[in-house]
């Protein structure tokens, strides 16, 4: 079916929009909708940061009765091996209350998961049952106070010593305390700690331990210490806090040993051979909180959209020439600060169902091969991002969109966004994940030229055209430019979506081009075998090029979002839906376009006329969404016990009604009295009258 | 002395930049600043909702003892009749706690302010001098639910009975409760009711009255209501809630009668004839609150800048080349995240600074003219918007940039930030104030071709040519257009103050001829006489403009600060401060370029090849600013006590030596283990060896 097919007066099926939002995991989805409907795992404003821990470790207790977290452990230890349902359940349980959720994926999604993913058989016997249970809460012992984002660097070691068959876990200097730790400050039991393997005065990189910390009745091991971070920016109901280790003794058998092992003799072996490789391997567990991350953003977007726009469309204010006060989504303003969100909204929302899919089919086992991992890795570290942060902005224009109201806890837009602030640079600073992302652009643009063939590689990247066909991470881009620069000289082809696509992979293309000849360039100058001075030179270059490279992942991210937008209306078969979700897919494509309108302007991708003509075409786009809005969030399909936003309740048109009562009542009784203004008014015009009745006699 | 004058190796001397920060109320500036040193005044972190409002309301009264609040009131009641100094330290005071620094605003810059400036002399002097010493607290009570920014069509009456000569305040409908008021809920004893005046049987528009609401001991008075906001995002030591009125009598004096008046007998006169202009004139008082928020603001974005500066400057993360691992702030995305925005902060200090002087000539009497006011007016609501929304961004960044440290709440981002929220929309709503710049553009540009020549009007605007002079507001801007294209082609010239101003100036003139133009157009269909068809074209038109609108009036706020930035400059004589300064405001005007690089594109102000030029100085002037910006955040002059966040009293700086020590130490003493990698690269190495003395023997 064409995007260009019109229908007249088309409307949204907001039950078929909703089901696809809904995707694969319906079932799970829904089921965890019921969950967050239930008081017992809801927010309660304003409790004390104590009060709020001791509530979310009971409610962890409630999504265990309640079979929530169960799903990816394997089936004979009370799981059922599913992957994708978990994560998509759990990314529903934002709206209960983000504390409980990250809790919840500290204790299962971390901790837990790193014992399934990164042990062996009887570690998962020895610890999983009991790990569900909530038996034994845990801590994931990864960032240390010194290093971050650089996981290859932390400093806590573990020397193994034959004598005793055991790890000595230590921590030798403050940098190396693990840090900002969920579980640590009070109810972590036991931790898994990522420190140095030292064998044999070897040191074979970063490894994970199983590590007890505390006695059931919460009394620290000999060894271990922990402080309390105390109240943070949100997510006060985790008990976050620094471990320290100092020379604390564990069994050799607690080395969670899929990737790497140790002999009783102190003999290291690992399934894979380049430290590097293992290092990353081991890391790569890590992907699952980043694609769990991703959808609890979208989720956090069609909440604070859903509430801002059942206000702005009841709420009134300023007279206006229609005699009553104009309705807020009446505004030309309200509309382009609120509908553009929705159509990014909508366009996240199916990339994130794709990541997910992504997701599964590796962890599943299903298509576990080294390049999927790869994709997904990419594809998580593109997308988590721009959807942490554009939750973070649309729960901020929310909030200002309804004004003091939105202010208010009760109608959940300042908690929420207070609670995902930390989204954005937690599992994955985004910057960093970002920069993942444009190294990969750049590897894949240097396998184009594979066999080392530099001068192709350079004449490429210098002439910046041509029929360039490239994997670029996740799929092929090929659109010739040339065929991209006929398209945007015509007038209505720049609306088809073939004509979207390409400007946008153009952008990506491009971008990465220069930015390898830039690379190149940049240590060009250095004399042949001066491996030290190449290493600086490499490093300024990047350095000169970092913000460019992150500019385009975000385009390459963006590019994804656009064609699994694209994609997911393919998979809609109702003409109205279709109509109406392909002018949303436009508003986002032109929307991106006009972002970046400097640059194709720059690039001599578009003409000065047509950049003004996409603006003219967005404001077009957007007045006629206006009229789609309610239908577009309600297909977001959240109740209002998973809204629980008085504003959002239908409140504010029962007081303009009352309001709107009240006047027309006093009008009628002959009560109202008259306006000063309306007085002078008739007496200027009495006066009018009079003189030109003067004049006439 | 010219800007493109050049020193080696220019140093900012921070003492001297840090007076001309300090600017004209050094002095009172630095009385407050020892206040926000007192512990007593310091917010903490995780205290109750109860108890952080009674904390608050005990601070108050401190304040009032260290005669901290009685700058602004008449020397004669025990204040100072200063009301630049006034403002001055209510700014510094958000350091200190934004919940102290609001609810004193509450009481003394709303409810006090009310009655001086909207009184008489017996009301000053029956209530002020308990105003002053928080025996009286009191609500500043304009919003209600139904109405915020449209504060002309309030729901609350205030109904004259010359029988018993008093006033009658009632709320008739839910819609108009007061709303969001501070001291509302809790403390208020009396309020500053803003009410629709009715007096024989006409409305004479909003009046402001004084209505007890409370006894001493906390109980409500009869027929008054209240009810509390409850947990809010921010600002929880202040008892915010509603009111509402149910027939509540007060004698005909308590109408605080300034600007209208009426007699025993019922009659209504005012000093000032129009009814729209006597409300415009009672609610200009309310830009003391908008001159207050913008420089504390800008005293936000001065501390979150500082914190992450600092520890940017300690911290590492990643090897570097050079053997150590790299200082954050040495990364080219770093500086590209933080340097910008400390440019923009010194341009809205200096704007900052630059209102609060035209605020002291109006409101000191020294220069209070109609055309003064309303030009102060304009001035707020440009600034105001653009210096808490930055403040807002500036916060996010410094927290994302301090990553896990920067969301616990003892390193101060996140409180400031939630606490900062609401500053975007009260005391008038951003967008809403911008519109007012804008139309305010719109009315002056018209007046040039006063007379009623709209002949001229349409023509100016259709050719956005000339060498058109208008005063926008504050100034002229006169530049003509053909005069920047010769500029803009050539190389150097760019760099000039002139032709940055001639850039920024001529988009704000182009945009509002544009606009003026597309509103005229969009009601020349309408038939002559057409009243009703009129108005609604015309709102159809400005409805379709509005976003343009208020993009043209933020171009003038950016304008006005880049203005204020050059003129801060030019009373500095130190040369080194000079050239270091003069590069943050040419990277202030090159950003601002940057970000509008579409709209100089498309309308051929600068080419392609130009607007690349701009990226690449932008690049240019961050690296040579990098060297400075610790400088340049010393010379805020925030002590460690104002600033009061861990990780910017270079604990950070000490971890780091910890760890690299332990490290070297190791190393020295051989106990340092060797990594498995560089283990691996020997072996390759040995064998490469071996390999090439085979084939050489």
């Amino acid at each position: 079916m064409s995007d260009t097919t019109s229908h007249p007066n088309p409307r949204l099926n907001t039950e078929v929009v909703s089901d696809a939002l809904l995707g694969k995991w319906k079932r799970e989805r829904l089921e965890s909708r019921a969950l967050v409907a239930d008081p017992r795992l809801q927010t309660i404003n304003g409790q004390t940061m104590d009060d709020h821990r001791e509530r979310v470790l009971g409610q962890l207790g409630i999504l265990v009765e309640e079979g929530a977290i169960q799903r990816a452990f394997p089936s004979d230890l009370g799981g059922s091996d599913n992957h994708g349902g978990n994560i998509a359940a759990f990314q529903e349980l934002v709206l209960a209350d983000p504390s409980m959720q990250i809790k919840s994926g500290v204790q299962w999604g971390l901790f837990g998961a790193a014992i399934l993913h990164l042990g062996t058989r009887p570690h998962h016997e020895q610890w999983l049952p009991d790990v569900m249970s909530l038996k034994l809460p845990g801590a994931f012992a990864m960032t240390e106070i010194g290093h971050g984002s650089d996981v290859a660097s932390v400093g806590t070691t573990a020397t193994y010593d034959p004598e005793t068959e055991e790890f000595e876990i230590h921590t030798p200097f403050t940098g190396a305390w693990k840090e900002f730790l969920g579980n640590a400050a009070l109810h972590g039991q036991a931790a898994v700690v990522f420190a140095q393997l030292i064998t044999q005065d070897v040191n074979h990189g970063v490894h994970a331990f199983f590590v007890p910390i505390r006695t059931p009745d919460g009394t620290l091991l000999p060894g271990v210490g922990s402080e309390d971070d105390g109240v943070k920016g949100g997510l006060n109901g985790i008990d976050n806090g620094r471990l320290h280790f100092t020379h604390v003794r564990i069994p050799r058998t607690n080395l969670l040993n899929r990737y790497g092992d140790v002999a009783p003799d102190g003999t290291y072996s690992s399934p894979i051979e380049s430290p590097g490789r293992r290092f990353f391997t081991m890391i790569g567990t890590l992907v699952q909180g980043r694609v769990s991350l991703d959808g609890s953003a979208v989720k956090a977007m069609m909440a604070a959209l859903t509430i801002a726009i059942r206000y702005g469309s009841e709420r009134r204010q300023f007279p206006g020439a229609s005699g009553r006060e104009t309705v807020l989504m009446d505004y030309g303003l309200h509309q382009r600060r609120l509908i553009p969100r929705l159509a990014e909204t909508y366009a996240m929302a199916f990339a994130s169902e794709r990541l997910l899919t992504v997701f599964d089919e590796v962890f599943s086992g299903a298509k576990d091969t080294d390049e999927n991992r790869e994709d997904l890795e990419t594809l998580a570290a593109a997308f988590k991002p721009l959807s942490t942060w554009a939750a973070l902005d649309t729960l901020q224009e929310a909030r200002e969109a309804t004004g003091g109201a939105g202010f208010i806890a009760k109608n959940r837009l300042v908690g929420l966004r207070a609670d995902l602030d930390i989204y954005v640079t937690f599992e994955g600073d985004n910057n960093v994940l970002l920069q993942l992302v444009g190294k990969r652009l750049l590897t894949d643009y240097a396998q184009q030229f594979a066999g080392g063939d530099k001068a192709a590689l350079a004449k490429a990247a210098a002439s910046q055209l041509g029929d360039r066909v490239s994997r670029f991470g996740l799929r092929q881009l090929g659109q010739s430019i040339a065929d991209l620069g006929q398209m945007a000289r015509s007038v209505e082809s720049l609306r088809s979506p073939e004509a979207q696509r390409a400007l946008l992979a153009d952008r990506v293309e491009t971008m990465v081009a220069e930015i390898a000849q830039a690379l190149r360039e940049g240590t060009k100058h250095v004399p042949k075998g001066d491996k030290r001075g190449y290493a600086q030179a490499s490093e300024d270059a990047f350095n000169a090029q970092q913000h460019k490279l992150i500019q385009a992942a975000r385009a390459h991210a963006e590019l994804l979002q656009w064609e699994a937008f694209t994609d997911g209306i393919e998979q809609i078969t109702d003409p109205g839906s279709r109509q109406v979700l392909t002018w949303l897919r436009d508003l986002f494509g032109f929307e991106l376009i006009e972002r970046h309108a400097a640059w194709y302007l720059v690039q001599g991708r578009i003409s000065g006329q047509r950049a003004t003509a996409v603006t003219a075409y967005i404001d077009r786009l957007i007045g006629r969404l206006s009229d789609h809005a309610l239908d577009l969030v309600d297909a977001f399909g959240l109740t209002p016990e998973m809204l629980r936003a008085e504003i959002a309740t239908g409140i504010e048109a029962e007081r303009q009604d009352e309001a709107h009562a009240y006047v027309e009542a006093a009008k009628a009784a002959g009560t109202w009295p008259v306006h000063e203004k309306e007085l002078r008014k008739r007496a200027q015009e009495a006066q009018r009258r009079e003189a030109a009745a003067q004049r006439a006699s």
